[in-house]
């Protein structure tokens, strides 16, 4: 007789301990990407899950990169099965301050803390290892219940996403037929508290643009000028301050044209996320949410475009005075999109708003364009994200909620574009992880219904053929 | 029989060779006043003009300060006649980029150009030793033909002006007693033309100002934060771009109460210099005026107050891309002030204005309160100017120019705000004299003729008892 779900569970239930025992040996391994001194941690990293995963059959390679190398494997699930490409990072943000560490960094251990939690402790322990150990744990409890996985499998984790994944989108752009899949799954984001399970499908994109505004050929003598000259400075005021209106919305004319509204149903999920406001804003000395008006502050940053200001720079900043009219200024701007806005006609149309504005005897020039990727938006309608829900669901006995995130995730931007394929972001971390800081943790429940998790979403994918 | 004014203008013509011989002596000491290297030559250039001074019958002595040293001289004149204080600098500029002089900067030559006119070559032929020694050779035409000065002289001659002038303000406040004055004579500034003598009555004031923003208690990430977030650069811009209007008015309230119209008798003076606005601006590449709507450009710098951004910075202002809304934004701005407008109040105006401005959420807070120095004016009915203007017309055969300077000349505001003693500027300098640039030159008639105006000058001043 086939193993059920339920045997497949079991098992995990009943290895935990083992499956801990593994993520300790990736833990003490200190694979530091941003620091050159580390690279051979970084390698054993990588090699230990090399090894990890061939021990379960996959067909396992290191593959080197211009710095940390990539570990990628295969193993085939049923003929006609869905084919899944699940993406983790091994690589670890540096430890420092060491001395705020109860515990050493890459000497995981596993603590019942005074309010009767178990936790793990150790960098990493929740970025990305834990996470990206519970896929692994997952793979391991089907492949030794019923000796194979539901779906075909591959999987992609690299070492270098906490220094800017040099590599990623040229490796991609390498081995498109060997990674393209029908879905990723992204395990690098969290929950919305200890029992309310996420999906993230959500990103908004992100258009970066430089401008440089110049005035006189050179700098002038502001008393000796101040008047007739035109100022640099004053000319890319007047862009910014006109860029949005009093309701905070971006006045470039046809901006929102592809911007659609939230459903109902959505809109309604993140109101009851009684989600704090004032809190969220507060915890950054912010008073008050000056956004687009009409909006939450959860739908300002998840479903909504904006344009930020990241740098400005002109004429003479340093201590003291200057008496100086500037030849030049300039700033950066970034825009976010939503849904289906083009960020090359966003752009398009704000060098047009620019040169609109711009007076006689200014002229501007625009850096070079990068940084161009539209929003992603997995649809409601989804069928793998229709099945993901539901196991989530089975497992945490809530509906999982349908989150946006504000930022970028590159990864998926890149799956997107360089792989043409959806990711569903899936993962159990918690807003107290303390990811990139000291004392950073996963809590033992999170690994263990993590490992659940995608046991139940590897078996709802397989039906989705 | 006492010797006439004829006599010593006659003295002066004939002993121009000897005056250029002394004025070549001067020129070959490279006082170089910024660089430390050059702290000996700067003392030397003081001692000779203390010698020098001397020689005429001044009670001449060399005061030392942090740097370099003063010289200060006194001569009496007649009892009752006016006490007017001269004010130089032995100081010059560096010489390089040195490959471009066509002979040694401090080897002067005099030379007969193409165009016939004989010209002085070397570092501070103008700027300002020739035009300080036109001054010392007046007295000495004056005290050889006479046998005194026809009114009190006290000469000023410092040797910090091209490195900021850092111990003036603390010397004259130290001797008000010693310097204070009827009148001083400022010898810095130009001609019309070869054939048009100026008097400069019209400096526009300065305060500096500096405007810090604060949004966010820390910088944010702008994927997380774009929308809800405050952006510190767009209410500095929103700001900036506020304080003029389309007219190039400055709009903070009040800011025009105490700015007085150019009397007609100027305002036609002015125009009828002819003053070619359109090459002025093309010079420094400005394609047109940007100041202030019914105003010519000349009124727009000598006689119109303005504010000027000169630097603007915040958030990343580095290569390529980073995705923050900073915490600050800063800019600094400089007002020129005309007339009897107060700095200090100008000061509390623009902070109102800030203020008025500061949406909820941010906060401003302002730099040190300096640099305020209110504008000079000296009314056309006094009664030196008149005496003055008489004199140089007498030797020019043209009536003098009543200028504007949108710059600040500091010693003049010194002058006022320490000694309360106008100044009249007077200087033979010319447009193409190359000051602070390779083959700086003097016209020998500048020189012959700076001589001659101020014998004329002294003699008029004498009569202003």
């Amino acid at each position: 007789m086939m193993a059920t779900l339920d045997d497949v569970l079991a098992r995990a239930d009943r290895d935990l301990d083992h499956s801990l025992e593994r993520l300790f040996e990736l833990l003490r391994i200190p694979s530091i990407s941003t620091d050159p001194a580390h690279a051979p941690e970084c390698r054993r990293a990588a090699q230990w899950l090399v090894a990890e995963l061939a021990s379960l059959g996959f067909d396992s390679g290191l593959r080197d990169t211009t710095r940390h190398p990539m570990v990628v494997a295969h193993r085939a699930g049923p003929d006609g099965a869905p084919h899944v490409l699940f993406y983790g990072h091994y690589d670890v943000q540096p430890p420092d301050p060491l001395e705020k560490w109860q515990t050493p960094p890459f000497e995981p251990v596993r603590r019942t803390d005074s309010d009767g939690r178990e936790r793990i402790y150790a960098r990493g322990a929740s970025d990305d290892k834990g996470q990206l150990m519970t896929f692994v744990e997952a793979s391991r409890a089907y492949v030794e219940a019923t000796g194979g996985l539901p779906v075909t499998v591959t999987v992609l984790i690299e070492g270098e996403e906490e220094c800017g994944s040099p590599s990623l989108g040229p490796f991609l752009d390498a081995h498109r037929g060997e990674l393209k899949s029908d879905i990723a799954l992204v395990c690098d984001t969290g929950m919305v508290d200890e029992a309310t399970p996420v999906i993230t499908t959500r990103l908004r994109g992100l258009v970066h643009e430089e401008v440089i505004i110049t005035g006189p050929a050179v700098d002038l003598h502001s008393g000796m000028y101040g008047g007739p000259a035109i100022n640099p400075i004053k000319v890319l005021a007047g862009i910014i301050a006109d860029l949005t209106d009093r309701n905070g919305r971006v006045t470039i004319p046809g901006f929102y044209d592809e911007v659609r509204d939230l459903s109902p149903a959505i809109r309604r999920q993140w109101s009851d996320l009684n989600f704090d406001e004032e809190k969220f804003l507060a915890k950054v000395g912010l008073r008050r949410s000056v956004g687009e008006e009409g909006y939450s502050v959860l739908e300002q940053i998840w479903a909504r475009p904006t344009v930020e200001i990241n740098g400005i720079i002109g004429g003479y900043t340093g201590v003291g005075t200057k008496t100086v009219i500037p030849s030049q200024a300039s700033a950066k701007f970034s825009f976010r999109l939503v849904a289906d806005q083009n960020p090359e006609r966003i752009r398009e149309s704000f060098h047009a708003f620019v040169r609109e504005r711009l007076p006689a005897g200014a002229s501007v020039s625009f850096g070079p364009a990068v940084g161009a990727s539209p929003a992603v938006h997995i649809p409601e309608s989804n069928r793998f994200l229709g099945a993901a829900r539901q196991a989530l669901e089975n497992e945490w006995l809530t509906a999982p909620v349908l989150l946006g995130s504000g930022g970028s995730i590159p990864i998926v931007g890149n799956f997107q574009k360089v792989l043409g394929m959806d990711s569903l972001m899936i993962g159990f971390a918690l807003d107290d992880d303390a990811i990139h800081s000291p004392n950073e943790k996963y809590n033992v429940e999170s690994f263990h219904k993590g490992i659940r998790s995608w046991i139940r979403v590897l078996s709802a994918l397989a039906n989705e053929r």
